[in-house]
């Protein structure tokens, strides 16, 4: 029974029932009528109103407090007072003295109502945090997690009635917390006598109510009261492992780290990796193996930052791309290097952690959300899930840029999805000065379009390269390289200074005017800096972009095309990628089409939150497997308009046919054209081709 | 839609239907009226009548042979004909080609109907074998194994529609044989794929549909049609470890063999192996470790005796008492070595067979019927499956002896359980000439009541001792002990002829008239064999014998009383000892009431019988569940009438008010006292008491 709001349980009530008193929960705003001395932890239930509990309402474990609001809400119609909930009886008296109690705060399987009351449900860290906050957005997730922990009280042996313990024990989960046709982790059954006896009778099992299976099972089992326990969300990505570490009682992030994937050790990108596979016949096992331990240590790392034991870890949820995903499942990934990219499997799968090596709690269930297709990840499905394209009514466009760029295009009505072979450009790799982001990579760059003077900002230095005080600042950390997202600003402020023409070619004729444009063969680069290392960006680096930037748009033009769209809606770039580079320049090389910039937003790693998600909610696995099926995938190499849209968006922005608005992104007054800095709106106006 | 007999598809029947033909498929009976041109197969699975196809309709597997009945079936209103089948298709006779088919035999899934039909589902060992052959009893299993063998072709990958390899394996099995939700074994997954290449987008999956998950499993898959799989059927006894190796799919039993419990190192009986574990950290380890070795041996044995692939093997029931029970599945027992008795767990439990280190398929399950109570295991629940008390009318007592006698009395109304601590007396130890069932060891034993001579028979040699040329015959076996099953003959032979009194004393009287009765310290011994060894029967062994047949009686009683009755209408005597010993003696003593001698019966290993129908058909498996859950449990310790009754049957036979019917087993003219002999009867009316 969920009633949210003003619900039909006021309108089909008695008028016996209209009297009882009335009961409004914020922040959800579910309210409904109650008969005097009822527990408010009942009263919550009843309305669908998440409040943990653990003890089973015998005011021991301190999970459901809540604090009455006072007042007059006259726009709820409810007198709302302290004096109309029942004072602290003896048991929750007793928990205050051990365990102690924040003031105004009260155990709500203690606390009866006596009148009308508006209760508020704690949001805070410790006892309910229901508000993952993230460095780029801040989400609420409603909680609903796999696992729940149930103390339960159970009858010693009887010779009269001589079932086994376990069998008992389950007598009590069904007779106490509902739990019918209970199953259990076999590693259990020997420990069950034992644990039963150390708790004198008393236990907390660890149910676990989302096994692919339909039944519930008994995943843990602690003697006494168990009041906390873990769950890990992890995005294996071929070069970085993300993972949050959240309680699944309250839902605060314990912790949130990253590691290297050491199978860069086997091969750089995803295609070498396969390659390596094929080539070695241990090679998918050394890899599985490296990224199942960098997964441990990983686990590890977090674990000592949020100073959790790992065995309190009781789910996990994994997501990773199609190779990562094969890899770390045990999978041979050689059928998604070649055509037709068939993956293993594709939807949900769920395992026993210790299945896959995962050393947590050996009752730990890891959960991998559904690959949408062979090159568009269980990644990708969770960062559908995080941005949720499908839940709105506007046109968004998602995109996870990395060798390949994930591309998700809808909304509530349809969704597309395709993968662009952008190749590894946008990640600075086949970049001659491209190097990782780190202490000395340029990451901004501005280009003087009178002077062709560039001034840069480096990683780990403050200071703009042409401010007082640049050189002794990066002394420490020097001037080393490009990182990717750097390149789409270099590449789009030659071609806002004229430097490089609409087809990419860096105009020789401009050397004569200036020492930064130097010969190199045949082409011309561009001398970005005049150090150790010299820095420069050549005619083959801006072939690698326009390559990539074709790829990517081409793919985004031909989901608009499958949508019947000229535009989207909303923009969101999840990954690094995203993270750094500026949207603005993204729009002005053309790799996304026309959209108000504020409606681009960088989103982080969209797939490990959508990962958090179906953590803490297990209908968020529901919603993204449905989703996935639903989804319509279009294959880049099988649509012949894609090699069209491709070498369309070749030049520099695209051509006017395949993108025909782009030139107001640079023209239109009112479009903010630099977010970090005042100057250059002026200037740029001048490449308009108006 | 299951349809026994004349049906309501008949009397629902519009017209046209009525004149569609009418099949009747024998031995079942089963009959209904299908369209012409309907498969036979078809119809024989809208009527419920199991028919066995692995190809799903191809005509390559050949299970699904049937026979056409000619004739004029006038009871049945059915003239069958061969001409009312149609003929022999191209794949049809592709297949009788290849692989043979017998006279008249058809592949069901190919002949279609064309007129009233009688077909008979051949039940050869081959095709289709549902009678189970045992030594003791002919037993009739209707087979409907938990793992079922499929054939698809599956689509090969598409680029246009992304779903992974196992996705589209999972959407055949769902169209070809209506498999909803199916799962897959987590080591299959990496498999998948080169499966599927390997047979050329054909595979055999092996379908487990009684996980105790409620969805259907992939547990095996193969290249290609796979014709074949085995099962298990294991009883682990304290002693013997005994096994059944039988074709799933034809219901064939492959090979039946025995070994040796290897625990019998750590400790000869059940409450010397708890002793070990108290005794020793490692000690329930070693002992678990033991018995799956020892397992994993004998399954050895039955495959190559079979000629079976030991991975062929993919579903397993096993059978227990508690103890070994506990010890098998690696649970510390020694709560069952002191009051209440507490087993960890009671309820039927599943395993994958990998858990417990089995060695078969990586694929297969095992199930363990459930227990009844702490010294009522879950062999007890398999002979209880395999003799069925609560599937009949009649007053059934089923007894188990071993170091404790399983005892249960029932019919379908009420069945209650007990164990009744006989000692193992009944099983040699204890008694001072006492030795294993082997060759040398007496097992039949007559003495004559004027001279008090005995004559016997040994394990191995043919001949009575008393027969000319029975020297010569057991010169090479010797005359080495009494095993057990002849304690019961002797003892009953000494009272029969007045050697012992009926409160079991050896009357040192006789000493005067026989030279068989010799002093030994207070009281008197019987020489049995005056050889090399010399055999005696002591007063402490006869001690012994009373006491082991008291506690067994008391339990009896106890059980009667508990359902109201003063007499049984069946007895089943299960296990090793009840196949050896005379049901005549066992009732002279008093082991048992009161019961015409046709309706007592040795069963044999019962509850092995029972693991096999639960491995043949998973509807036993729920039914031995339910019934368990509803069994009594009497405990023998917790009742005050059973010491009472205990002291009471130490008498031979037993106290008339226990035991009142007993002397008419002696006197009554028309009972057959003898079986194996003519002689006898007329002698032993002398030692009535009337």
């Amino acid at each position: 029974m969920r009633i949210e709001g003003t619900s039909e349980i006021e309108t089909n009530m008695t008028e016996a029932a209209q009297k009882e008193p009335l009961v409004l929960f914020m922040p959800s705003g579910k309210r409904g009528r109650f008969p005097v001395g009822t527990p408010v932890l009942d009263a919550a239930r009843k309305l669908g109103v998440y409040v943990e509990s653990v003890c089973g309402g015998r005011a021991t474990c301190g999970r459901c407090q809540i604090e009455v609001q006072e007042g007059n809400f006259a726009k709820h119609k409810i007198v709302s007072s302290n004096d109309h909930i029942s004072d602290k009886g003896p048991k929750e008296e007793r928990y205050e003295k051990i365990r102690g109690l924040p003031d105004g705060r009260r155990l709500s399987c203690s606390a009866q109502i006596l009148g009308d009351l508006v209760i508020d449900v704690p949001q805070d860290t410790v006892i309910n945090a229901q508000v993952v906050r993230k460095a780029a957005t801040d989400r609420v997730i409603e909680r609903n997690a796999a696992v729940q922990l149930c103390y339960v009280e159970v009858d010693e042996p009887d010779m009269h009635k001589p079932l086994g313990d376990l069998d008992r024990l389950k007598v009590m989960l069904e007779k106490d917390w509902g739990w019918k046709d209970l199953l259990i982790a076999p590693h259990l059954i020997p420990q069950v006598q034992a644990i039963l006896r150390k708790g004198n009778w008393a236990v907390t099992a660890a149910i676990h109510r989302d096994m692919d299976s339909s039944r519930p099972f008994i995943v843990g089992l602690w003697p006494g009261l168990k009041n906390e326990a873990y769950g890990v969300a992890c995005d294996i990505g071929s070069t970085t492992i993300a993972m949050h570490l959240v309680s699944l009682l309250s839902g605060r992030i314990a912790a949130s780290s990253g590691a290297s994937n050491p199978q860069i050790r086997f091969g750089e990108d995803l295609m070498s990796r396969v390659s390596y596979v094929m080539m070695n016949p241990d090679g998918r096992e050394a890899m599985t193996k490296a990224v199942r331990e960098a997964v441990n240590g990983l686990i590890g790392k977090v674990c000592a930052e949020g100073e959790v034991d790992r065995h309190d870890i009781l789910d996990m949820v994994f997501v990773a791309n199609p190779i990562m995903h094969h890899l770390f499942l045990g999978i041979d990934p050689t059928e998604l290097g070649q055509a037709p990219f068939a993956l293993a499997v594709s939807g949900a799968l769920q395992y026993w952690a210790h299945e896959l090596d995962i050393d947590v709690n050996r009752g730990a269930r890891l959960y991998m959300l559904p690959c949408i297709a062979g090159h568009v990840g269980a990644d990708a499905a969770g960062a559908t899930l995080s941005e949720g394209p499908y839940r709105q009514d506007k046109m968004m466009l998602l995109v996870d840029v990395g060798t390949n760029a994930e591309i998700v295009l809808g909304n509530k009505d349809r969704v597309v999805a395709a993968s662009s072979p952008t190749g590894p450009a946008f990640e600075g790799a086949e970049i001659s000065s491209g190097q990782r982001a780190a202490p000395g990579a340029i990451e901004r760059v501005r280009i003087d379009p009178v002077t062709l003077e560039p001034r840069f900002r480096v990683i780990g230095v403050e200071k703009w390269s042409d401010e007082e005080g640049f050189a002794e600042a990066a002394a420490g950390v020097g001037v080393t390289g490009i990182c990717g997202s750097a390149i789409i600003e270099i590449v789009a402020e030659m071609y806002l200074s004229g430097i490089i023409s609409e087809d990419g070619v860096v105009d020789g004729a401009m050397a004569a005017k200036s020492p930064r444009i130097i010969p190199n063969g045949r082409t011309f680069s561009y001398l970005l800096h005049d150090g150790e290392p010299r820095i420069t960006v050549t005619q083959n680096d801006i072939r690698a972009i326009q390559l990539a930037k074709a790829a990517l748009y081409a793919g985004i033009k031909l989901l608009m095309e499958k949508q019947g769209v000229d535009h989207v809606d909303t923009i969101r770039f999840a990954g690094a990628f995203g993270s750094f580079i500026d949207p603005k320049y993204a729009m002005v090389l053309g790799l996304i089409p026309d959209c108000d910039l504020d409606d681009v937003k960088a989103v982080g790693n969209a797939a490990g939150t959508g990962a958090l998600m179906a953590l803490l909610n297990r209908g968020h696995r529901r919603e993204i497997e449905q989703t996935v099926s639903k989804i319509e995938k279009i294959e880049t190499a099988l649509e012949s308009k894609f090699q069209e849209h491709f070498v369309n968006a070749m030049a520099m922005p695209n051509k006017v046919d395949s993108f025909p608005k782009l030139s107001t992104v640079v023209t239109l007054p009112e479009r903010k054209v630099s977010s970090d800095d005042g100057e250059g709106g002026g200037r740029r106006r001048r490449r308009s081709r108006e």
